[in-house]
Parts: C-alpha cells; sequence; structure tokens
C-alpha cells in the first residue's frame, strides 16, 4: 500500500488535464485548488499507515486476501458496512473536507451488478470488472465516481434533449472496445483520481441504449480533461493565507469532458443493457447515503470544535454549551442513523451487501436538512464576527496591526491570533468551500427526492393492516 | 413460557390491590383501563408462541441456557441489543400502545450494577439478583419498573424536602429485610405487572443513604397498592363503543402507593450505597432511550397506516403521498438512530452490555421532538374530521344514523365505518390516551435534559483539537 | 345590545333541534356540550357590557350609526380589522376555547360579494343582504358561518359524485324562495347561533349553477338540525369535574343537516352565480385566517399562564423560563403577523376592505404548525403528570384522598388542587377538547394549502426581474 | 436632497480613511469593495429622485416642515414606522444587501432619549441633538450607528476588562468638548457614511460613567479611521466579473477605530448618565428589529427571483412552485410580523413613536431562523451546481469555453449565461458577502437572546390569571 507522498508521486506521472479560469492548470500540486485536495487524499493513504487507524482503514480482499485499503474493499458483511462509515467520519475529521474517494461505493455497485447482468445476459462483465479491482485493490489506486450528467432540459429524457451529448452515451462501438462522448458535472476529487469510474443515468427506456454505459478510465487518457468548478470563497485557496481557514486540505469538483474517448473492452461494464441503468446507480446511492452522513458527521465535529474555541475567545464558554450540545447532537444523528442502516444489511446474489434500503433513505432525510441546524448553530454562537473581521494582513501590517491585536482580543489566555483562526475556520465551514451544506446537495433535486418518498412508502399496505387490526376492522 | 391466557390468569391470581376515581377497582379484566392492558401484554405473550416471530422474541438464557423470552434476558452482544429494539417495535404496531414491560431494562441495569456494588463492597447483591433474575426467566414473568419519585419541590434534594417521603426510602432496617415508604409515580403496566422493580433516584448525597435503595416486590404484596392515572380522552376506555379508536388494547399508568412495605433480603438489590444509585439509573436511561425509540417507530406505522385509510377514503390517496412519506421518515429516523446506538455496545464487567452512551442520547433527542412532527402530518392529512365528526351511537341511531351515513361517505368502496373507525384511531393516537407524545414524556423534563448535553459534550477537547489542526494552529 | 343573560334566553327560544350520541338534546343549557358552549358566547356578550372592553367591543354602525357589536360590524379601515383581531384575542384569552362568531367574517364577504354581484348581473342580492344585516345589528345577533360541505370523493366536482347531495345545493326554485338539501360539516358554535349564515364551496363550472348557494336561516327553521361531533376527551364535558380542564366554557362543532329546507327570498344571497362563488369564500377565508391567528394567540396565553403555574408548582420556575419565553414568542408571532396582514387593507368597490391577501396568507401558513409547538414547549415543562395524573374523584375520595393529596404536593405555597388544575387544564387545551391544534384544523387540508401557494406566487415575475437587475441581466 | 451622484461626490470630499488588508484604500470609490457600498446607499438616493417612489422616500420634517428623506426622519405615527419597513423592503429589493443606513434608527433612539434626559437631569442635550439633525435633514445626510465594542471577554463588565478600551469611552473632559478613545466592530456601511453616530453600551453600573458616552462625527475627522472587514467570497469584489453575483452593490463593515478623538459639546449627546445607556440602546433595538425584517424581506425577494430563473433554466419551473412559495412564506412572514409590531405604535414624552416592544421582539426572533429556511430552500431548489460550476473566465474562454457552453445549457429560451448568473447570484446570498444569515447576525448573541426573553415574558401574571379563570380557581 502507498504512503501518502507515493500517492501524489503516482497521480502526476498520469498528468491529469485540467483547466480553470479559462487555462491549463500546468502544476496540479502547486496550484491552490487541486493542491489542497491532493493534499486530503494523501492524508487518507498516511492515516492508513498510522498503526492505530490502520485496523480500521486496512482490510483483507476478498479476491486477494491480501491486506488491501477500506476503499477498495468489496462489502461483505455489516461490520464492513459500518466500517465504512467510520472511515469516512475519521478522514472528515482530519481534513474537514469532502475529499471524493467514493469511487469506493460504485465499485461495490458495479461489482453487485455486473454480476447479476451476466447471470441474466451471458455477458462476461463481472470477470472483466474483477480483473479491473483486482488491480485498484493491489496498486492502491484512488477511484472517484463519474455519475451526474448535465441533462440540460431536465423535464426531457436524454433521448428527447435537442442536444443527445447532454448525458454521456456510446458514440461509436468498435471490436476492441466503445467510444464515448459527454460530461460529467460536479465530480468530487476528478483531479485526485487515478481511476474515473462513470455511470449511467437513471429511467432509461430501450431506445436509449447508448446512454446504458458503465466503465472506467485513467485520468490522463486522451480526449478526458476536467474544468475546475468554483466554490465560495475560493480565492483564498490560491493565498497561504490562515484567512482561507481550512489551511491544508481542499475539496474539489469538475466538470469531466469526454471528448470522444475511446475505452478498450476490458475497462467497459455496461454497455446497452438499459435495465440494469437503475439498479447500479440505486445500489450506490444506497452506500452513498450513509456515507455521506458519515462524512458530515466528521465535518460536524470540526466545525463543532472551532465554534467552541470562539465561545472560549469570547469568554462565553458555558453559556454556549447547549448550543454547542445541539450541534453534537446532530452529528451524532447523523452518524447514528448510517450505522442503524448498515446494521441491517441488505444481501445481494453477487456476495456483497449494501445497507437497508429504507434505512439508508433516512440517511438521504437526514442529510438534507441537519448540516443546515449545524451551520446555524455555529453562527448563533460565533455571531457577526463570522461575517465581519478583518484579515490576516491587516493583523500583520505595520499600518493596522497592533490596533486590530488590541481591539480583537478576547478572554484571557486565547491568542488573538486562535480567536480569528478558529472564526475563519468556522467561516470556511458555513459560507465557505468547505460549506457542510454543499456535501449534501449533490443530487439533492426534488424529482429525485420525489422518487425516494414512493420508495419509502412501500410497506404502506402493511401499516394499513395494523390499523385496520386495531381499529377493530379486522 | 406462558400463553397470553395463562399470564393473564396468573396476573389475577396475585390480586394487584388498585383504586380509580377513588374507588377500588375489583374486577382488573373487565375494568376498561386495567383490562386493555392486560389485553396488550397477553398480546406479547401469544406473540412469542408465534413461530414466525418466535426466534425474534424468545432466546437462550445466559443463566440456564433454557429458552426464554427476550423480556428477561441479559444482553450480551450488539445483536441482542438490536433485538430488544425489534421486539419493542413489533409489539408497538401489534398494540399500538405502550405497555410497560421496560422491567426488561431494569433487569440489565439491576445485573450490572449489583456486579460492580459487590465487587467494590463484597457485598451479596448480585448473588441475591442472580436467584431473582432466574425466577423471573424460568416462570416467564413481566416486571415493570418504578423509576420516578413524587420529587415534591424540585428544586429540593430528598434530604431537604419537607415531607421526606417525596422519594422512596428505607424507613426500618431489619434483620431479614427492609422496610420502605414513599410512591412512585406515572408507572407504565404496574397493575399487570407480577414483579415491580424500583430504583432510586439520582444525584443523591451520602447523608441520603436510606434513599438509595433497589428491591422488587411482588404485585399484591401487603402496602402495595395503585392509583390508577387519568389519560386525556379515557372515558372511552369503559364503552366498548369503537369510538375509543384502539378497540383492544391500552397503556396504563398509576401511582404507587408504598405504605411502609416490608421486602425481604433476598428481593433487596440495594440499600444505602449512594454512589451506584446514579448508574443503576443511567443504565437503564441507556436501554430506555432506545427501546423507546423502537416503540415509537411502531405506533408510528400503524399511525401512517390509519393515515393512509383516511386519504384514501377522502379520495385525496395520491395527494397526501408526500405527508406520509414524512411521516414514515421519521419513524424510520427513529428506528435507524435506535439500531445504531446498539450497533455498538459498551461493555461492563458483568458481562451485560448496554448501547454506545453519546448514542443512546441521539434517541432520546429524536424522540422529544419527532413524535410531534408525526402526529402533526397526520393531522394535516386527516383535516378537521379529526377534532370533529359524530359518534358511532349517531352513526347506528334510528334518529340520525341514516343523515351520518349518508354524510360521512367518502371515495367509492371505501365503507363509512371503515372511515370513521380510522379517523377515531388517529384521533386516539394524536389526542387521545394513545398519544405518541406521552410515550415520550417520562422524565423529559428540563434537567434531565440539561444533564445529557453535558454528557453529550464530553469529547469537545477533542473536536477542539482537530479543529486546531485544520486551521495550522498545531 | 344584548347581556349574556339576555342572549341565552334568546337562543333557547329559538329551540335549535340538536342531536348527540344519537339523542336529541332537550335541554341545550343543561346539556355540557352544548351549556358549555353557550356559555362562552354568553360571555362575549358580557364583555361588550364591560366598561373597560366597550370602546374594542362595541362601534358604530355603517348602516344606522348606532352601537353594535364588532361581531355584526363591517369593516371599512385597518383600525377595523386590527380591532377585529383583537377581541378574538381577547375572548379566547376569557374563554380558552373556539367558540364560532366567526360569521363576523362571512357578513363581510356576503357584503362585499352581493355589491358585485348586482354590478355585474343587475340582481338585487345587496339590498337584501343590507336589509338582513340591519336586523342582525339591531337585534344584537349572533351568526355563524356554514361552509364545509362533506364532499364525498374529494377528487371529484360537486355534479360528479355519485350522491349529488354531498355539497348543499338548490333542489327547487319557487317563486318565493328555493329549497336546499344537503349538509354542512364540522360547524363551530351550530347550537349557540342565532342565524346560520351558508356559503357556496369553490371552484364550480357554470353547470353547477345550483350548487352556487348563500343564504341565511335562523336556527329552529323546520328541516334544520345538528349532529354534534365529538371530541377528543370530551366525556368529561358531562361532568362537573375539574378534571375537564376548562370548567366554564367548552367549543361546539356539529354536522348541520339540511333536509329540504326552504329558504324565502329575502334571504337568498346567491342563487346560481357560479362565478361568485370563490370570491365570497376567499374573502371570508381572508378574514377568517387572520383572525384564527388572533383566536390562538389568546388560547397561546392561556396555556403559558397554565403552563407557568405548573412549573412553579414543580419548583421549575426558572428553569423553564425559556421554554414560557418561546411559548410567548409564537403566541405573539401569530398576533403580530395577522396585524401586519390588517395593517394593509385592501378595498373593495362595497366599501368594506379586507386584509392584504399575501400578507394574509402568512397567517394561514403560522397557524398551521406554531400552534403545535406552542403545545410541545407546554408538553416539555409539564411532562409526564400530563399524561399521568390521578382524577379529583381520587383526590376527594376517602381511599386513597390522602395519598394522592401527600404524594402530589409540589412546591411550598402551591396547594396541590391548584396544580392539578392547571395541569388538567393544559391537558385540555393540548391533547382535550380545547386543544389549540384542533382550531387550525379547519379547512387545512393540502388541496387548500397548493392553491394558496399558487396565489402565494403571484409577484414571482417581478422578483425574477429584480434578481436580472442584480445579476447584471438587465 | 441629493442625488446619488451629488452624494457619492460628497462623501469623497470627507476623505474617510480606511485599510484593508493593511493598506490603506486610496480611491474608495475605485475599491471594489467600497465602491459597491457606495454604489448602493447611491442607490438610495437616486430611488428618492424616483417619482412613483417619492411619496415612500420623501417625507416632511417635524422639525423644518421641509421636504425630508424618509432615512432622516423622526417617526410619529403607526404609518411612519410602517413606510420605515416599505424603504427597508424596497431598498433590499434594489440592491440585495444591507447597506447601513440604519443611523436612521439611532437619530429617532437619540431624539427621545435626549429628550429624556434633559427632564430629568437639566442637560440640554436634546437641543443640541435637534440642531444636528436639522443638519443632518437640511442637508440629507447618511448617517451609521456605531454601536457594537469589541467588549474583549465578554463576561467582564466594561471596567473589569484588563484592557480599559474594550468599550468606547470618555478618556479625557474638556470645556469645549471630549476627547474619547476605543473601537466600534462590524459597523455596516462606515466608509459610506457622512455621520458616524455612536451609542454606549447597556448596563453600566454608576462607576461606568465614562462608558455611558453618546456622540457623532463626521467622517474624516482626525484620528477616526476604518478597517475593514473581509467577508465569505470577498475577493471577487474586486474583480469586474459577473461571478460576483451581485455585480452592482456591496455591504460593507468596518472596525471603526476612536484614537483620542475630539468630540466638540454640540456633538455630544450623553456622557456619563448611566441610567439612560440602556434606553438609548433599547430603542435603537426595537426600531432596528423590525427594519432588519424589512431588509430581509426584500433581499429575499430577490432571492426567490434568482431562484425560479434557475428552476426554470433547468427545466423544473413547475415542480419548484413549492418551495419557490416556502421561500415566499418566510419573506412575507417577517414583513408582516414587522409591519405587525410597528402598527402598534408605542409613545414617548418627545413625541417620537417606535414599535410596541413585545411585538418588535417576534421580529427578531423570527430574523435568527427565517432566513436560513429561506437559504435552505434556494439550495434545494438549485442543488449541486451552488457549489459548483465552472467560471466567467471558463465560459469566455478559447480552451474550454466551448465545451461550457454546451455543456450548462439548460431549458431551451434561457441562456447560458442567464442561467450561471443566477446561480452566481444564488450562491452570492446564500454562501457569499450577500448571504441572507449576515445580516442577521449583527447582535444575534445568546446573552441579549436571554434579556429578550426576560422581556417578553411581561405579562406573565396576567397570563397566570386567565389561566386560574379557566381552571376555575378564581
Amino acid at each position: 500500500m502507498m504512503t501518502g507522498q507515493e500517492y501524489r508521486q503516482s497521480i502526476l506521472e498520469l498528468k491529469p488535464k485540467a483547466f480553470m479560469f479559462g487555462r491549463e492548470i500546468t502544476d496540479l500540486s502547486a496550484n491552490g485548488f487541486t493542491g489542497a485536495n491532493l493534499n486530503g487524499v494523501a492524508e487518507t493513504y498516511d492515516m492508513a499507515q498510522d498503526k492505530d487507524l490502520a485496523p480500521l482503514f486496512v482490510t483483507k480482499s476478498t479476491l486477494s486476501g491480501r491486506e488491501i485499503s477500506r476503499y477498495t474493499h468489496i462489502n461483505t458483511s455489516a461490520e464492513d458496512l459500518m466500517a465504512r462509515i467510520k472511515v469516512a467520519r475519521r478522514v472528515c475529521q482530519r481534513t474537514g473536507v469532502c475529499l471524493g474517494r467514493c469511487g469506493a461505493d460504485s465499485l461495490n455497485a458495479l461489482w453487485a451488478t455486473t454480476y447479476e447482468l451476466d447471470q441474466k445476459h451471458g455477458t462476461r462483465y463481472h470477470e472483466r470488472f474483477k480483473a479491473f479491482l483486482r488491480r485498484v485493490q493491489d496498486e492502491d489506486l484512488v477511484t472517484t465516481l463519474a455519475l451526474t450528467d448535465p441533462k440540460g432540459d431536465r423535464s426531457l429524457r436524454p433521448s428527447q434533449q435537442p442536444d443527445k451529448d447532454m448525458y454521456v452515451r456510446i458514440v461509436e462501438r468498435r471490436p476492441d472496445g466503445i467510444v464515448v462522448r459527454g460530461a460529467k458535472a460536479m465530480i468530487a476529487g476528478a483531479t485526485a483520481a487515478h481511476e474515473i469510474l462513470v455511470h449511467p443515468g437513471t429511467g432509461l427506456g430501450p431506445e436509449e441504449a447508448d446512454y446504458a454505459v458503465a466503465f472506467a478510465v485513467p485520468n490522463g487518457t486522451p480526449g478526458l480533461y476536467h474544468v475546475v468548478d468554483r466554490q465560495s470563497a475560493d480565492e483564498r485557496k490560491n493565498t497561504d493565507s490562515w484567512d482561507k481557514g481550512n489551511v491544508r486540505y481542499g475539496s474539489l469538483e469538475a466538470l469531466i469532458v469526454f471528448e470522444d474517448v475511446f475505452v478498450p473492452n476490458e475497462r467497459v461494464f455496461m454497455a446497452g443493457e438499459t435495465e440494469f441503468a437503475g439498479e447500479v446507480v440505486n445500489r450506490f446511492a444506497l452506500l452513498h447515503r450513509v456515507v455521506l452522513a458519515g462524512c458530515l458527521a466528521g465535518c460536524a465535529d470540526v466545525l463543532a470544535g472551532a465554534t467552541a474555541i470562539v465561545a472560549e475567545a469570547n469568554g462565553l464558554g458555558k453559556q454556549m454549551r447547549d448550543k454547542l450540545a445541539e450541534m453534537t447532537y446532530y452529528g451524532e444523528a447523523l452518524y447514528a442513523g448510517a450505522l442503524g442502516a448498515c446494521s441491517q444489511p441488505a444481501a445481494t446474489a453477487s456476495g456483497a451487501v449494501f445497507p437497508d434500503p429504507l434505512l439508508a433513505n433516512v440517511s438521504k432525510w437526514h442529510v438534507t436538512w441537519m448540516p443546515h441546524e449545524i451551520q446555524k448553530a455555529a453562527e448563533e454562537v460565533v455571531g457577526g464576527s463570522l461575517a465581519c473581521m478583518p484579515s490576516q494582513a491587516d493583523l500583520e501590517s505595520e499600518a493596522v496591526g497592533p490596533v486590530v491585536r488590541k481591539y480583537l482580543q478576547g478572554a484571557a489566555g486565547v491568542p488573538v491570533e486562535t480567536r480569528m483562526r478558529a472564526i475563519r475556520l468556522v467561516e470556511n465551514m458555513v459560507a465557505g468551500p468547505g460549506r457542510l451544506g454543499s456535501l449534501c446537495m449533490h443530487g439533492a433535486g426534488s424529482p429525485a427526492a420525489a422518487k425516494i418518498m414512493v420508495r419509502a412508502l412501500s410497506g404502506l399496505e402493511n401499516k394499513k393492516a395494523l390499523a385496520k387490526h386495531l381499529a377493530g376492522l379486522s
């Protein structure tokens, strides 16, 4: 297994092609956006090397029996699922951001779905995928998932769009592979991954076979490049000021463009079987929902800590205990809900297990509102200085430094700089690029929510029977 | 193990002494209040006899290796804890009310605490308790917990009260046992239990040794009697009308009075060791919080079902799906959170395990507000008829029956009576004796909540360290 | 203007015909349900006689210049509208229940709409209505509004229902009047009114002219009778125990049946003009929404007071201040929102003014959730005794009275009976017939809410223009 | 009255001294931060020149009878107060930000308090203030209020602070005036005001007379300078990209430093009368709370409009109507509550009126949570692109422009740039410098909230009396 430094080197060797502000990023490591994200992913490698964390971060491969990263593991028990949540929380406690190693959950979805695909169609996708997975495990690679299509007019289906490329699709089928065109939006950790995993969208009709495509391509593949997205308050990332709040790590999302990219057969895991498109996405979602809750719990820990520092610096440590307890409640509620879903695993024919579908949707709902409550509590504690405070440059200037230092002092024993840095970290996590809320918006749109509701109602007939029993109707 | 019928017989033989409306209840089975509660507890026995449910309701004793009821089991694994939640939910799905078999959780608290008590003090409480527990298991008895003291002026401690009996206390110590005096309030299922388990209050000082008392007494013991509490809309319980909503089952709470009751030594499990009083209560609470969430999830299932029937009867089945999904969300959130806490068991020296303390408090908080949201959603769906609908007597009368039948008809295919009964069941669970909210008020007072907050903040130093790391301060 | 006693006499002389539990109520005054409601309405008469309240409760008629009750006034200014809210709050502070004098708001809706009807159709409805109103003002009568039709299958329109009588309709047109058939559900104060005002439903098509009918009929009219609805915990109303919580007053709702009732022409205010049906309902709703908020604010005051008494009796007066402040916040928020809507009156051609439509909908939304928050806070303060407390009969019995008196004592200085009565009042207002939530359910159904949303969005184009301006697009 | 252009010129002539990032700002107009704020305030002048808006923005002086800006008016009626709210909303609809002309509300507080001060102490503060106010009205000046002291350790009182300058104080009293030292934090619109009004803090003891100081000083006064605060995402303000969201206007807050500033007697409005310090702050707060609600309602209008544009661009205009209606509800609830408080004015001896204190606190509470709900709804509609979208530079670049244009297209008829600009505006108002939440954090700290609660409970005795009446206890 790689160290953080080896990982970093391995990514740079792939030469991922990325643009930002209309210009190519020539040095991923030096750039404030891609670099902070690399730092974060490298941290996950170093955590796996830490002997205290290794029992959680490292496990045994079901393929090879070798020690592998949990991020490349196929889950076969409740314990595996719960460990995945714990890893997510620990990593976010350490980095405070969404890093984008959720390719881990895509691997599980592809494992289970290619198995069933082959069972039904006599194809050999699962064997191909197994070989791919074996390499990912052995070489300890980062995968990220490219899921969200640009979608154009969302009231139209893929094949109804005026521009047919609004969803990634196969534009050519060759004997040795396929050629794909399109783009995927909002891909977390896009430039920091060795491999990009691509899933199709859901709800495809039989006439949309070209959209039912799943595959893997390495970063650096010809025709594939990234347009890095902006985030709120992102400019500070290119400074070395602690005004950016989180001084070490950063999330990164990008639009990934596929300009007629060739994908060889051994990397193609679905190519036309529309009836399985929904299943692979749904399985990823079951895992992703609970993992996201784990990530948010970890970020909430950091935010609560920074908030507590500010409260103490303000001389209000005791008065703010209720608010800090409230932040803790929501963080632990996210965590408990996710563990609960994982504690009741649902088996698949492939051997992989997934969280209970109904309980995993609890995490989905939690995630749409609890982060806002956590942020709100942090804002109430920190108050106006969250939105109005001089800069590090002011503090360190000759012109106004002494005055800023004088008037920003708080309770005895807390240095001004500690207070200001903690406020900046809260700002980053409430209104900046590390916003908790940002984490939960991937796919938070209302149509998705509507579908979840319908799923949640499975069991309605049973509930009505219970009511009839008690009302004396049966 | 007993059948429901055998259970019923066994309770009546104990001749529990109970009063209501100032008069003694002469036939517990016939009385609408005590009878409905007996019906519910009897149902738990019959469920254990059901071959589909037995794997969940029946387990193997750690004492005897024999098959016993889960309600008498000492939990030694996450699976045990999760099974306890599942039993709670299934029973509430079947009965729609709080029945009061939570003596089950007191047994676990006493098991673990008497063990540690003996370790420290060289006493023999654990051995006594083990013998008692063995009998409870072998004879398949119902235990209920008497926890809440009347407390008088809650701003005063037990020993400061003008009337010293505001907390149950030892008034005499004899060679063969103790004599206790006082009362316990709001005891669920008080008249339907074979054995009443008594816990002390918390926060006792060394001078309050007489209040640090735990013991068990059978129903029917001389000097012990019940004053059955009123509930909202309780009069209907003494009718055989389906206007009562839940036509079969009912909760029951009582003030239990101890008029100088003698408790022989073999039934005394703590008698003066004030430093353990808090622990036994706390351990019970850890279990009780998650079990309560399970109960509420089960009741929420019934309420959602009744609400769905009304929506369909109104011809609004589809329009109300979002509200029904919301009810489902909260019910499953209660369940997932409880399972999550149970999935991370905390071991004790005695071998018994308890839910993770921090995660169990998540259930405590959930329980203070989620039932209200469930009720609110039900009210929005059912609308005005929840508060304004003619009676069963109207429907069946000569005078106005035909008119009521005509004007209360709804969508085709749903009989008027079905609609009315479903509305009555919703009324019962929203504003009547089966109110979800009632379930969660035992101990919902603010001082308790404050203490929980403090506990929840354990770990604050760690959170601050995480924040400093990210702000570049460490 | 009448005294409460004169009012009471005048109603009894009308001999309203009413049934409950399938039997006719022979003495409205003695019956616990109809009697408590009469008490409440009588109180509103006595309040108008009170010289401190008279400036608010009494005003000058725009028809006659004479002093009349505000309940019979046509509002012509913001001050009038705000006074209506203040009356509503004061009355609910005094009685703690919904009494059903909201015919006041129907009078205003009919005034404005009959005026416009005549303008368009050359009919003489407005003149008829003016004569009717003059009598109501001069004789100081109570009117109540019968609005809600039974509706049968709500997914079908009136003319699509299998049974055509699911909405009140004209079954015969005679030279001297009309004959109507049908029923109206959930009519507040139905047996305590001199006059029943009937509005049509909304959304009628041209083919549904027989359903576009508005008129007034006195209680006691042949063919008109009431079936009094049940409420949660209603049996206590027929006792003289203070267990009923509110010992003096009570709300009352009924199904009013119109069995081919003849209405003479001078009492018919709409008879076929379908395009005005929506308007009369909408105007009533504008007033009713804000008045309801005023009523709830008044009830919230009582509930907060009772809750404060319990907190003090428990010795927890100080610890509960935050919760009491929260209850106050929601009560005042209801009131402030209603006053805000009234402060911006919308004029009509008839001279009558109505609250600003958009702001009145704020009250509608407030009313769907704030009462629940108020109730929740009360429950948190009062805790378990809300659902579990012995009865007055227990307290006063020989058998267990002394024990109940001993163990229900609280902080020094608060008599046991005061504590118990206050708890019963909270119970009444949280889970009994005086539930705040009940007040807001009249018409809280989802289809209505959907329409309100659409109305609320009027102005969307303007909002988009503002955004374009700031984004530099215009 | 001045035009926007004249205003701009008049401010630059004062040469306000300001620093940012440790360097002096040499051209206030050109600087992206101070310039955007100047633009916003200039807009308020231009609005007063607009003949449609003039009836609202211009009124008649109670001092001179001349036409003056509402921003300089002393309110003497409910209509005045409500007009103040309407101005606030209209300005925020036009600019989308907090501009900081709330000196208007300070003028009213000083008017009423200096009057009472003189009545009690025989001082001549009111006369001085009247002369000052006359000039402000005649010359149509902008005032801003400097209220919040840095406070150091908030658990200590001003005189207990290790550094005595943590609250602004008089350090020297001369025959012709006073010398003040200290700083004020988070002052909105600090560099765009002609006059800075300074209020003391509250809760001063008799020994803290030097802290009981109120006065006015013009921008540009020797010894007074600004340190401009950072805001989330503030760097974009110094670009001319529409990525900044709000392309024209911006808020600005600063730390104002008073380095031994001399204030001549005619500008001193309090100097030692500690018992009036609380009153002047409290009166400002009564106005400020309701005005803030008006500002937020105006910003909410803009945010709703931008959100609607995005929904339509996504092809989801209809599906998102509920969320847009919800945003509208909260915006109008803020507005209705503020109008309600203003509709019930409380008179003072000076003739100035203020909103009803209890109802004004409703706005205070509204403001702590409703903006969050509005933001949350906007985020749910806009979804992931709020946090992940390429930049304007990307869109316009040769390198990736065509691809960004292709993949960010939405529903037919909405240009890509419109969609992106609208998303950027939402981002600005949800997570950037225009965050609605920021507006409400001035003084949102918990100790203040606690005091408000206590005030809100005034009337508790009355509420208890009402409850006793209904429970039959009186």
